[in-house]
C-alpha cells in the first residue's frame, strides 16, 4: 500500500558534541520518506528550490521513494541551521530560512490519488488540511505537530485533529496542546479533541499509545495504553529527524500489513521506536537511508529482548 | 526466604496537590517491608523512639513482618516533612529532624541471622558496612542510596558499592554517582565501581536493570539491558516512597524465588514497577500497607498487557 507524505524537504546546518555536517539533505517529509521506505512504497508532497537537483533527488531514488510530487520552485530550498547541546534533548534552532517553503501550496499528483495512507507531517495545519481535504478517499490518516501551531495556530490545528486516526507528538507538545502535565490527562483531553488514537513520544523512554472511544476498529478496540520501549544508546550522534524517523516506521509498518489490528498498531509502535533509534546514530539521515531491511528486524528483535519477560519462552517456541 | 532490610522508620508530614497528611509512619524501610511482605518474609533493623508504640507496631505486625530488629531509644523517631508541587517529580523537603537516629548503631538481632536477603535501604554507607559486615552468610545484597551520600561520602559508598548485588537508584543520583549524563555510558561506570548490577529508575517512564560482566550468574550472565514499563497513572497522590516499594516488590519477589535467573530477574523489574505505582495511589503507607496479593497480580497482568507484543497470544496459549 501506499503512503503519500507531505512536508518539509530542506537542507539541515546541524552541530552536536560529536561534530558537524553542513547543508546535508533533510526535513520531516524527508526523514519519513526513507524510514517508511523499508516497509511500503512512500510518495512525497513538498516543495525544493533550485538548489535541489540529481544529486539530492537520488537520495529518495535510491530508496524507491517516488518524488514526482516534490515541486520545483524558483529560489532557494528550506535551510535549518540547529545545535544540540548537553543533554541533546532539545534543538536549538540557529537560523530558518523559508524560502520557497514559504509560499508552498500542496498539490497532490493525479498519480498519487490512489494512496490509501497519508501521513501530514509538521507544517502549516491550514495546509495539512487542504491536503487531507485533496484526498478524501485515503483510509488512514496520521499526523504530527509542534510548539509554534499550537501556540499560534490553535484554530487550524483544531480541525486537522479531527481529522487524524493517529496523531504523534511528543510529551512536551502532548503538555503544551493539553494544558495538562500528567500525562494520561494530557492523553484524555487530547483524544476529546478528535484524534482516535494518539501516540506521545518520550524520547530515551520509548512511547505510550492512548486509544479513544472511536479507536481505530471498533471492533479491536483497546482501552488500555501501550507502551514500547527504546533501546538505550550510548552515543546520540544526532537527533534530528528522530521523530519523523519513529513516524516513518510506525506508519510504513502499519501500511504494509493488511488489516489494522491491536498486534499491527504494538508491532508499529517497536519499528517507529528501531528507526528512530537508527536516525540517532548518524548525522542527518545517512544511517536512515542506508539500512539493510534485516539490520531493521534484528533491532526489533532486541527492542522484544529487552521489554518481553518471556523473551527466552517465546524465543523456544520459535525454533522449536 | 527472609530479607532483613536497614533503613529509616519514620513519620513522615507531606503535603501534595491532593492534600495533606501528618505524623504518618513511613520511612525507607517501612515502604520497603510492606511492599517486600506480600512475597516473603521481612525482618526490619531501625531504630524508633518513644513516640512509636503499639499502634505504629501494628502497621508492621498487620503484614506479618518481624519488627524484632526496631531498636526503642530514649527521644523522639526520626521525623520528615515535605512537599510535591507541581510535576511532582521530586519532593522539597521542608523538615528533617533525625532524633534517635542520628546516632543509629544498626544491630542485627541473633533471629535474623539466617536471613538469606540483605536490603541496605537509604543511609550512611558507612552504616550500610557495618550491617553487611555483620551480615556475611547472606547470598544476596541490594542497596540503595542518595544525592546526599554520593556528594559527600563517596569514599564510605565506594566500599559498600563493591558489595552489592544489585544497586537500586534514580536516572538523577546515576548521573550523579558516574558523572556521566548518558544514562548507558553511567551504567557502565556505575557497574565498573563494584554492583553487579543496576537498576534505573526513570519515575514515570519505568526502570531499566543493566548488567555488568560480573552479573548475578554467570551462567544466566545477560549482556543487554532490560527495560520495565509503570503504569500510566492519572492521580500521583503522593510518590513518597515509591521508590522504596519499588525495591520491596522487586527484591521480594526475587527472595520469593528458589534461584535467581534472568526470568525472575525480569518478572522481579515488574513487580517492582507494580508496587510502585501502588505507592502513588494514596497517602503514605495507605496502599501498600492494605493491598491484597490478587490486586498485585491483576496489576502486574496489566504491565504485561500494556508492554507485550505478543498479548492476545500468550493468554490465547495461557487459557487453552
Amino acid at each position: 500500500m501506499s503512503i503519500v507524505v507531505v512536508g518539509s524537504v530542506a537542507f539541515d546546518t546541524v552541530e552536536t558534541p560529536h561534530g558537524k555536517v553542513e547543508n546535508v539533505v533533510a526535513g520531516a517529509a524527508t526523514y519519513f520518506a526513507l524510514s517508511a521506505s523499508y516497509f511500503t512504497n512512500v510518495r512525497v508532497v513538498g516543495v525544493v528550490g533550485e538548489d535541489f537537483g540529481p544529486e539530492q533527488e537520488a537520495l529518495f531514488l535510491g530508496r524507491g521513494i517516488d518524488i514526482r510530487g516534490i515541486e520545483h520552485a524558483p529560489g532557494k530550498s528550506f535551510h535549518w541551521k540547529g545545535e544540540y547541546t548537553g543533554a541533546m534533548n532539545e534543538a536549538k534552532t540557529l537560523d530558518t530560512q523559508l524560502n520557497v517553503f514559504a509560499a508552498f501550496e500542496p498539490k497532490i499528483p493525479q498519480e498519487y490519488e490512489d494512496s490509501e495512507y497519508l501521513f501530514l507531517a509538521n507544517i502549516d495545519p491550514k495546509l495539512q488540511l487542504q491536503v487531507r481535504q485533496q484526498m478524501p478517499k485515503v483510509k488512514m490518516v496520521c499526523g504530527d505537530t509542534m510548539n509554534y501551531w499550537i501556540a499560534d495556530h490553535r484554530e487550524a490545528l483544531t480541525n486537522v485533529l479531527k481529522e487524524l486516526d493517529v496523531l504523534l507528538i511528543n510529551d512536551g507538545e502532548a503538555r503544551m496542546l493539553s494544558g495538562m502535565h500528567n500525562i494520561v490527562k494530557a492523553s484524555e483531553k487530547i483524544l476529546a479533541m478528535g484524534p482516535k488514537s494518539l501516540v506521545i513520544k518520550h524520547g530515551e523512554h520509548g512511547a505510550t499509545a492512548f486509544f479513544g472511544e472511536n479507536s481505530f476498529s471498533s471492533e479491536h478496540k483497546l482501552s488500555r495504553p501501550f507502551r514500547a520501549p527504546t533501546l538505550p544508546l550510548a552515543e546520540l550522534v544526532d537527533p534530528t529527524g528522530a521523530g519523523d524517523s519513529f513516524a516513518g516506521g510506525f506508519y510504513g509498518y502499519i501500511a504494509s500489513q493488511p488489516e489494522l489490528t491491536p498486534a499491527v498498531f504494538r508491532r508499529a509502535l517497536f519499528y517507529g521506536g528501531v528507526m528512530g533509534s537508527f536516525a540517532c546514530e548518524s548525522f542527518g539521515t545517512e544511517r536512515v537511508a542506508s539500512l539493510r531491511r534485516n539490520e531493521i528486524e534484528e533491532r526489533f528483535e532486541i527492542f522484544r529482548e529487552i521489554s518481553h519477560l518471556e523473551y527466552d519462552k517465546l524465543k523456544e517456541q520459535e525454533t522449536a
